[in-house]
């Protein structure tokens, strides 16, 4: 590797540092009982977690590095556009573009070839067309439902009621009999928990 | 998957929230300039983006969804054990046995198949005698390095000087050419910084 390539490397890790700085709105709970947002790092490695639980669950899994790759990768534009509040309908219409403004910026800073790759990854994801991304897609989905649940749920204080999750959570739900079974269950604990906002009338 | 596995998965994942309140020593800048520190859950999607980007520039390299799926859960025996500060020696000797009864608890959360799974993971990172464990190894030593850097340096605060990193960075550094180079840059910033302690005389 010569020394500019290290430094590219170096200069994008100093960059993809920030994604420890943007908020979800889900939230964890440490030891002394008080809950905080839980950030969009945080987020990356537990939702490997998932998929390195579930990946086993799954006919026909898809290749393993592929998607642990993208779901390293795949909230890489957030340390420019920031995180997108999935019930946010005003914003989420804006995303696509400023999240593609964002990887415009965010992996330029890599040399060629390791920006495309990364890029690559993170467009997968986006795409959401191959068995490889759905399966990442539906642990993204299932990571950040169960992080409202565990975080005793910031839907009701969001205003959010359970019919507006389901736009959300029945792609993720139809990846796999596993993700089925895995939803519905936090659907019943978020239900008993009283954890939705009442629907709009 | 049955009720009682679903189930199983779920409560382990509640106990690996916790990873999201292990402090590290390394830190992290806000976009407010207020630095703060980095935690394992952070730490742990940070080493996997480090393997990503520098699986593609070592020769031979180890299969990348072993890799990937051994740092995603190599630290996960902090949510009982704690993290332990690398340069705490007095620490550092107990380390082995803490993390071994910690490993004790947290596997047995999961159904056998699945606890056996990730223990031979975390296992294989603590022995460090594969090629995929020696590789994450540098990518895990590596990216807490950085840390160190871009977190303008925590050592000096906490009385670490250069020569007593070697232990732990020289292993690293010889897995591969890319772990030298990469770190030998960083050491040149660290120095460049002022970040070490002076040598206890």
């Amino acid at each position: 590797m010569t020394p500019d390539r290290i430094a590219a490397v170096i200069d994008f890790l100093a960059l993809a540092d920030r994604l420890k700085h943007v908020e979800r709105r889900g939230r964890t709970v440490g030891p002394d009982g008080a809950a905080r947002q839980e950030n969009s790092a945080e987020h990356c490695w537990n939702v490997a977690l998932v998929a390195l639980l579930l990946h086993g669950e799954v006919a026909d899994p898809p290749e393993l590095g592929h998607v642990l790759a993208m779901i390293a990768a795949h909230d890489l534009v957030e340390v420019e556009a920031g995180d997108t509040f999935a019930y946010d309908e005003a914003h989420v219409l804006t995303q696509a573009e400023r999240e593609k403004a964002a990887a415009d910026v965010v992996f330029a800073r890599l040399p060629p070839d390791l920006g495309a790759r990364m890029r690559a990854l993170w467009e997968e994801f986006e795409e959401g067309e191959t068995a490889a991304a759905r399966f990442a897609m539906a642990c993204d989905r299932a990571q950040g439902f169960l992080q409202g649940v565990i975080g005793t749920g910031h839907w009701r204080a969001e205003g959010v009621s359970e019919p507006q999750t389901y736009g959300r959570m029945d792609p993720a739900r139809k990846v796999a009999p596993v993700f089925e079974a895995l939803i519905a269950t936090l659907y019943e604990r978020a239900r008993a928990g009283g954890m939705f906002a009442e629907p709009r009338p």
